[in-house]
C-alpha cells in the first residue's frame, strides 16, 4: 500500500517511522507539510518524496492512502479531499474540531458511499484493552453499570488549557469506553477538585468527568495531567456480577531498599507503541480487503460531541445532554 | 474495666466475645435487651448478669462503662443517660439517626466537661487504612485532591432500602475520609447508575457520592450492596505527587485451571475483625488513662448530618450543603 | 491460667507483654532468670514474682503452666522438670539443641502418660500459611510434589555463624513445612553460593537447603540473612495440579517518583506479631480444655533432627539421610 | 533481505508467516522440506519458491539469508553449509544435539573470519527478560548470588522423553541466565522429585536442575512439563542487595465468584510471540548493518554442552562438572 502521509509533526514523523519500519505491507511514498524542513525530514525516512501541499498529495495518483496528522482545525478539509478522491484516509484524532465539520464528514462519506475514513484512537487496539472486552463480550462480569477511570500524565507544557483535558486528554477515554459498551453518552457533567499548586495557575486540573450512557450506565473520569509520578491509564468497569480491570504494563518487581516495586510507564508514547503499531498494521491489513475496520467517521464525530459537551459542562457547571443524532444505518456495525 | 453492654442482637453479642474473649483489661459484668431471652444468651457468653432495663444497667454501680449495640433510634436516649451518670460510652454507629439528637449529646457532653462518648467507626482501627493515613501523614502523595473509593457488599436483605446506601453502608467511608483528610465536607451529590438486575426492584443500587471537601478535595464513593463477587471494599487517594491505595486483605495466590487467583473476603466481619478487636481493646486502654481517644461524639454527629446531606441529595439529584457548625473547641484535636 | 516465665531475654520480655497485655485467660505471675535485674524488669510488666531459680519457679504451687524462654542449651532440663511436676510447659524453639536431649524428653513425657510440652514453632499460627494449609488440605493444587522457600533477614549480628542458618533460621521452614506437607523428611543436602561481601567475610550466607520428604517431594529453602532489603518469607507450593504463594503481608500500593511500591517488613517481630499472639492465645485456650494443640515435643526433636542433618550436610558437602525414628503412637494426631 | 528456509514443520511455517507478515525488510523467497507438500505450503503463505533440498536453498544465488528451522540432528551440517557459502544463518534452538558438532561450528565459523550464525534463542528478546537484564545492568539488585527459576507446561505428547526436560526445556533457562548473567556455568546437578501422577509413567517429571556458576552464583531451575494449569515461565535473580522477579504478562484482575483472578497463558507460541517477532527483526536489521547481533553460534555450543552435562547429571545423580572450552576470543562481546 502506498502510503501519503500529511502533517510531519512529531505524530507525523513517528507514524512515518512506523510505517516504514515496522508496518508491513505499507510504504511512504510521499510527505507534505506547511514547514519544508519538516516534510524533507520525515520524507528522509522512509526515502519518500515531498510534495508541497496536501492538496496534491491527495490528487497524486501514486498515492493510494493517506495519513492524515497536520493541526487538528484542517483536519476536516484535508479529510473531505480525501473522501472526494474516493482514498482511505487514516486521520489522527480528532477527526474535527468542530461538530459541524464532522457531520460534513459524514454527510460526504455516505454520499460517496463507502468507508474511507478511519480515526487514530489507538486504545482500541491496546492489548490490555482488547483483554478487558474479550471478558465483557463473554459476560465475564455482567451487564456494565459503571466506570471508573483515570488518565494521568506527569505533566503538560504552558499552552495545554483548561479544555484539552477534555478535547485532547479524556476524549481517549470518551472513545474506547463508547467501543467497550458499545453505546453512546446521553449526559455529561464535569466537577472540579481544588487544583494542584504544582503547575501553573491557569490551568485547571484535576477534573472529573461524569457521564451517563443511553442505558444509564455511570462513568468517571479522572483527569490528572500533571500528577508528576508517571502516565497512568486507569480503567475498572462494574457489572451486575463482578469487575474487571485493566492491567498495568508488565514489569519487573524490584525489592531494593526496604520496598517491593515497579517502574510506572513515564509518558504515552511508551505506554501505547504496541497499540499504534496495531492499528497502522491493521488499517493497512483492512485496506487490502476493502474497507477500514477501525473507528469511523461516525466514532470521530461522536467523541468529538461528546468532548465539546464536556468542555460546556464545565463552563457551566450543570449537566449537559449529548446532543447526537442516530446512528446512521451506514455506520451500523 | 466493668462493662455493661445493651442491646444483644448480633453485633451486640459480637462484641461481649470480644470483650470477654480477646479485649484485655474489660469484662462484660451486664447485658440488657428488650427481648430478656437474647440478653440472656449474651449475658451467659460472658457470665454477666442480665438487667432488665437499659436505664438500670446505666445506672448500676457495678458498671464502670457503657456499650451501646442496640437499634440506632434508642441510641440517643441511652449516650445522654451515660452521659448524665458520667460513664464512658461505646456507641455503634450511627450515634444518632436525627442530627438534633447529635446536638444534643455534643451539649450534653460540653456541659459535662468531659470526653465520654466514642462511636463505633471501626475503619479507622483497620491496619490498611492506618498505613494509608501514615503515608499521608508522611507526606508521600503530597496534599489530596480526589479520593476514589468503593463499597461493595455481596447482598443485602429485602429491608434493605434505598437511603441505607448513604446512612448504613457509605457512613463508614464518610467517617475514615474525615478523619484520613483531617477535614469536613462541604458537599454532597448522588448519581444514580441503571440499578442492577439481580436483586429487588424497589432498591436503587448502585448509587455513587460525589463529596467535597472543605478544601476542595472530591471524593467518589461508588455504594454497590449487591455486586455478589464479595465484600470489597477499594479507596485510593490521589495526592499531588503521588497516590495511595487500601491494600487487599493479604491471601495466597493460587495457580489453578488456567487462572491465577485469591479469594475476595465475602462479608464485613471477617473483612473488619481485627480492626473491631483493635477498636474496643485501644477504647478499654483509653479509659484507663483517661478519656476515650477514638472517633468522638462530634464524628458521630458529623457523620450523620453528611449520610442525611446525601439522602436529600439523592431524592433531589442536587448538590446539597452539608450543614455544620462550626467544631467547638471541646473536641479539637 | 496462671503462668511462670523463665528467662527474661527479649523473647522472654516480649511473650511477659503478650501474657500480660493481650492474650486472654491468662496472667503472668512468676519470673526467673540468671541475671536477677532482667527478671525484675520483665515481672514489673506484668505485676509478677521475681523467683530466684528455674527450679523453684516450676516447682511453685503458684504457677500452672510454665514458658520456657532461657538460652537454648538449658530448654531441655527445664522442659524435663516442668513434665516431672506435671506442668505444661511452652518452649521457645529450638526444644533441644542436641537430638538425644530431645528423646529424652520425648520418652519423660510418655512415661508420663500426658501431652504437656508445646514448642514455639508460631509460623503454624500465621495467618497467611493457614491459608495455605486450607487451600491444600482442600486439594486446591493436588498433591504436593516441590515446595520453593526463601527466608531472607536485612542483617545479623556478628555472632551469628556458618551454622545458625540452618538451626536458628530455617528451622521454621522445616517445621511448618512438615506441618503443611504432613509428612517427614528423609534426606537433606546443603549448596552454597558465593557468599555476599556486604557482611562479615567468617559467614556462609546466603546457603540452600535441599530437602526431601520421605514420599519424595522436594524441597528447596534459600536461606539469606544479609539480604538488606528487608525481612522476607517466601513459600510456594508447587501441586500436581496447581500452585499456591504464601502472601506478603498487606501493605498499601503507592504510586510517587515513577514507581509503584509497597513497604517490605524489615523485622521478623513485626512479621509475625499476630502469629505469636494467637501461638499464646490459643496454648492457653487449649490448656483449659486439656493438652496443649500446638507443635508437640515429637514436632520440636523432629526439627532438631533435620536441622542438625543440615548442618552435617553442610560440612560435609553431601546428602545425609535425615535419622529419625517412627513417630511414637502418642504423638499420632 | 531475501530468505530461504530449511524445515517447514509448525515452528517453521510460524517463521514463514512471521518474516512474510510481520518482520519489515526481509521476505521468504524459497523453502525447502524432506516433505514437498509441506514446503509448498509453507511457501504458499509468502509466495516463495520451493526448492527440492536444502543444500540447493543454501546455494541459491536469490537466497541471501537462510533460516534453518529443520530436524535437530541435521542442524549442523545445514549451519555448515551456509558458512561454507559465506551466507548468514538463523538456527533454531539447538544449534546441534551433539557437543562436538557445535565445535565444528565454531570452527568454520572462526575460519571463514566472519560471524554468520544467531541461534534461536528468543527469550533475550523478550520485554519481561529485557527489563531485568537493564535492572542487573544498572546494579538495581547488586551482584547476582541466585536465581530461582521455574518452567512450566501444562502437558507434553507421549513422545516427550526424560532427557527432554533438559535438552529441550530447561535449554531456554541455560540461555537467558548465561545472557542475564554474563557468565558460564561450571557445574550441574539434576535432582528429581516424585512424579506427577497426571501424566505418562515414563516420563520424570517434573525434575529440578541446579547449576553453578563460575563465579560461584546458585541457580536452580524447576522444569514441569505436566503441571497442568497452564504454561508458566518464573524467575527471580537474587542479588546482594535486592532480588528482581521477571513480570507474569499482562493480564486484566476479574473480580468475579469470590475470587480475583487473572488468565495464565497457556502456551509458549501466546508467551513469547512478541519475543519471535523482534528475534527476527533484530536479526534482519542486524543483517543490513554487518553481523548478527544476537546469540552467537558460542551460544548455541555452551546451552549444548551445559544441556547434556544436565542429561549426564540426572543419570548419574551427581554433580557434573561442564567441560566448557575458554570462550574464544572471536565470540568474545
Ligand atoms: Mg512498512
Ligand atoms: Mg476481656
Ligand atoms: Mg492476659
Ligand atoms: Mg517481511
Amino acid at each position: 500500500m502506498k502510503i501519503g502521509l500529511i502533517g510531519a509533526g512529531w505524530i507525523g514523523e513517528e507514524h512515518v517511522k512506523r510505517l516504514a519500519g515496522r508496518v508491513t505491507g505499507a510504504e511512504v511514498v510521499a510527505v507534505s507539510d506547511i514547514d519544508p524542513e519538516r516534510a524533507a525530514a520525515a520524507a528522509a525516512i522512509a526515502g519518500a518524496r515531498v510534495v508541497d501541499t496536501a492538496e496534491r498529495l491527495i490528487a497524486d495518483p501514486g498515492v493510494e492512502a493517506v495519513v492524515v496528522t497536520s493541526w487538528a482545525p484542517v483536519h476536516a478539509e484535508q479529510v473531505l479531499a480525501c473522501i472526494a478522491a474516493g482514498k482511505p484516509v487514516f486521520c489522527e484524532k480528532p477527526l474535527t474540531t468542530e461538530a459541524a465539520d464532522g457531520l460534513r464528514i459524514l454527510d460526504a462519506e455516505q454520499a460517496r458511499g463507502e468507508r474511507l475514513v478511519q480515526v487514530g484512537f489507538m486504545r482500541r487496539y491496546d492489548a490490555g484493552y482488547r483483554q478487558m472486552k474479550a471478558v465483557l463480550d463473554a459476560g465475564g462480569v455482567g451487564v456494565p453499570l459503571m466506570v471508573h477511570c483515570a488518565h494521568r500524565n506527569p505533566t503538560q507544557p504552558e499552552s495545554y488549557h483548561s479544555d484539552k483535558p477534555m478535547v485532547d486528554t479524556a476524549v481517549h477515554e470518551i472513545d474506547v469506553l463508547r467501543w467497550l459498551l458499545g453505546e453512546e453518552f446521553a449526559t455529561v457533567q464535569v466537577v472540579v477538585p481544588r487544583s494542584t499548586s504544582q503547575r501553573f495557575p491557569h490551568l485547571v486540573d484535576p477534573q472529573i468527568l461524569l457521564l451517563e450512557t443511553a442505558s444509564g450506565a455511570r462513568v468517571d473520569v479522572e483527569v490528572f495531567v500533571n500528577c508528576r509520578y508517571g502516565y497512568d491509564i486507569q480503567c475498572e468497569i462494574v457489572g451486575e456480577t463482578g469487575t474487571v480491570r485493566l492491567p498495568d504494563p508488565a514489569a519487573p518487581l524490584v525489592r531494593s531498599e526496604g520496598r517491593a516495586s515497579y517502574a510506572v510507564v513515564q509518558d504515552f508514547p511508551s505506554r501505547f507503541a504496541d497499540a499504534f503499531d496495531t492499528e497502522l498494521q491493521e488499517w493497512v491489513d483492512s485496506l487490502r480487503s476493502g474497507v477500514p475496520a477501525g473507528p469511523s467517521a461516525w466514532d470521530g464525530y461522536a467523541a468529538t460531541v461528546v468532548a465539546n459537551a464536556a468542555v460546556e459542562a464545565r463552563r457551566t457547571g450543570g449537566v449537559v445532554a449529548v446532543d447526537l443524532p442516530g446512528r446512521p444505518a451506514f455506520y451500523q456495525e
